[in-house]
């Protein structure tokens, strides 16, 4: 079932004790640049470092009582986060990583203490894995992206947003999978104008919106890891549902933004984190007023 | 004369709609690394990057109406720190660095509005320079820690730290010039053990306080540049007085932190930053209970 602005509320105070509230940085020297009021929401400075932790503890802890294992299949932040939250909750997790997957990735897997199952690197080597790692042990799949709690669980990153910023006009989030796209539309309502940016090298939620039809991934040659994949089916119909456009952000931008929050905000992000400030760069007044923007990661 | 406790209060007053309350990070990671529980106050997040903007501006608001121009010599964030200062004062700056400084740390001070006079790069020529400036504009000389306002404005990192976390049982602080710690240990009084550190290259505060006697700088070397300068004389007296020792740290060690800080933490530091935390590792049982660690600075 599509979640609601309760979801995200019930969720909030379900993880609170789980996830940092991240700080809300500004820097004068970013609204010279950009010509807005900026606020950063640091969900690169959040456990395991990124927004991820915050759906993967919702969805665990919203698993009826008789699971003990999870499972899913991941190279990037989600695999982590879902091994810290399972840890914590007491379950067993099970990731299944591409062969391909960073080093550093699958050693933060491990250090949270879930097991790794290596996949070969194409989708369907990963989704047979994790059905064999499903039926051996009966696992229940926490998916990335496409599943209410998730997106619920993300949307708290907003929520706490404007409690700590009271007033914002607009507020900007990247889109992958759009976990963390659609739980900022059901966190902001209409309290603010929710922002989204991709890049173009990964348009397929420009298209899918713009279309009305869901596109699949494009290749996955964008620097922005995080942002390869398509968009979910929840996600997309809460994206469509709410009216929502996409702008698009260049690899040379996306690179220079990571650069400049490193010299002048000085926080570490990963390039998916940024890629909304690149297309606000590029794209002449979208940003106006006081704007938030949600720091996705810091995961490089 | 030498400020009291009452002086980083009035300091913290004074300063607070000109820098930020800056953010307190976790991270348990850490914590297992060096078995206490850190809460890290993030001065490399603090306006222009450092802590220096706090005793800058604590200064530069204490000066009597009739003073229009100030000046400092530096070849790091005080330079910048005091530019930023009187920029929002709307006072005019001359800054004296030295031929060999960074262009980036020349840029910044020119960024934030002040002038700049270029010396040869000994401390003979700086000091001369600075001379002539003062006597050629009737500016006024704002040092960089030997001075009751800089060291009451420094303090207030500390008091927002008590604040943010109750009943710390330590507050680690790097020691280069002695205006972070000296206005620590006033700002401290007995709520926590204040614990200092410094690069093994610029044992000069050790060996000051160890001796009793002040001593000059040593050659410097250290990756940790904010740290090379010798210990002020108040800084000594106010140190010496709390009865404070000094961990020493490797450069490998420093250097190994300021990764470390990078990809866990997700903060950028500059290695004076994390003198503390390379002399917890290297001195065994230093660390204990709930820790705070005072991240000066961000400027790399």
């Amino acid at each position: 079932m599509t979640p609601t602005r309760a979801d995200v509320v019930a969720a909030a105070a379900r993880i609170r004790h789980h996830v940092h509230r991240t700080p809300v940085l500004t820097s004068r020297t970013i609204d010279g640049l950009l010509g807005a009021e900026f606020h950063f929401k640091c969900e690169n400075l959040q456990r395991m470092g990124a927004f991820k932790i915050r759906g993967a503890t919702n969805a665990v802890r919203m698993l009826p009582d008789v699971v003990e294992t999870v499972a899913t299949h991941s190279s990037g932040n989600h695999g982590a986060a879902l091994a810290l939250a399972a840890a914590e909750a007491g379950l067993r997790a099970i990731i299944v990583v591409p062969s391909d997957a960073r080093e550093s990735k699958r050693r933060a897997i491990e250090r949270y203490g879930a097991e790794v199952v290596t996949s070969a690197p194409t989708l369907a080597s990963r989704e047979a894995t994790l059905e064999r790692v499903v039926a051996d042990t009966g696992a229940t799949f926490v998916p990335p992206y496409d599943h209410a709690d998730i997106i619920a669980g993300a949307g708290t990153s907003a929520l706490e947003l404007l409690e700590q910023c009271p007033g914002l006009d607009q507020i900007w989030v990247p889109v992958g999978g759009g976990g963390l796209a659609a739980g900022t539309v059901l966190a902001v309502g209409d309290e603010a104008q929710v922002m989204l940016a991709e890049p173009e090298l990964a348009a397929d939620a420009w298209q899918s919106l713009n279309s009305g039809v869901l596109q699949g991934a494009m290749p996955p040659v964008t620097v922005a890891d995080g942002l390869r994949t398509a968009l979910g089916k929840l996600n997309f119909a809460i994206l469509r549902e709410a009216g929502m456009t996409v702008r698009l952000a260049s690899e040379a931008g996306i690179e220079a933004w990571v650069a400049r929050l490193s010299a002048i905000l000085k926080v570490v992000v990963e390039p998916s984190a940024v890629v909304t400030l690149a297309a606000m760069a590029e794209n002449a007044d979208v940003a106006r007023g006081r704007v938030g923007v949600i720091l996705s990661g810091g995961n490089v």
